[in-house]
């Protein structure tokens, strides 16, 4: 199925109607995914400015940032599609049932972390690391209060 | 844009030292949840440039070409360490020996989608929905491209 996709999106003359609907386990699948690669990010960064200072690489930090923002901007949102409180993407999803409830908790998670990831992306820029760590920092603190408020403890 | 290209393709032979304790199962997440991240993206564009042009929506589109380039920008190459030909991450890695041993054939397909993924994100920029479509296309190729070669059929 996943190589069927991937290949339909290159044969741009096929006229696939299976994209327009999207599923709720490709939909918890591609937010796990985002969560994922913001991970990867955020430990990257992690390491050249918390763990080895020494090895704090620009251009590294720049990549990070950009794609822990691109994400942020990208609106994951659309993926909490009404019924996807439960299911399995990659695995069960760990979203609380408040997420489609909260409307105004969610809006103030998510705007702190796309202000703060897009700063933080301003900030790498710059190459100046005590500013870029001390964005690092708020970005997870926005990681840090979605998580506490909207999803549940890894069993 | 060059630095940025240089930084994905030199991240591949850096892989061990920031990233030293990285380990295979977590890499091979990364990169699985990367090229998800990816498809969502693609599709999304298919979707408003190909499947239901009228659904066009320039910052929709701005959105998902940044995703794309910003993570054909992450030195996901890094995320290729030596041992993790195989192994699992949210799935058992579909990666073909070949991609661990062809660094030629690697490096030309990194660089192809590199370079069409950011002038994707330049083009969508414009908004102009034709250009954007014909570059999306030359985005698929590259995806498609690198499959053939370096990507196992799924079981």
């Amino acid at each position: 199925m996943k190589s069927k996709l991937l290949l339909s999106l290159v044969a741009v003359t096929l006229a696939g109607s299976a994209l327009a609907q999207v599923k709720n386990e490709d939909a918890i699948k591609w937010r796990q995914s985002g969560y994922a690669v913001m991970a990867w990010n955020m430990g990257k960064l992690k390491a050249m400015l918390v763990d080895n200072p020494a090895s704090f690489n620009k251009d590294q930090a720049v990549a990070a940032a950009n794609t822990i923002a691109a994400l942020a901007n990208s609106g994951m949102g659309a993926l909490y599609l009404p019924g996807s409180d439960k299911g399995k993407g990659w695995v069960e999803t760990r979203v609380k049932p408040e997420l489609f409830t909260d409307g105004e908790g969610v809006k103030k998670v998510a705007i702190a972390f796309n202000k703060e990831a897009n700063e933080l992306a301003k900030l790498a820029a710059t190459g100046d690391a005590a500013a870029i760590k001390a964005q690092f920092g708020k970005v997870g603190e926005t990681c840090k209060s979605c998580h506490d408020k909207f999803r549940k403890e890894e069993k």
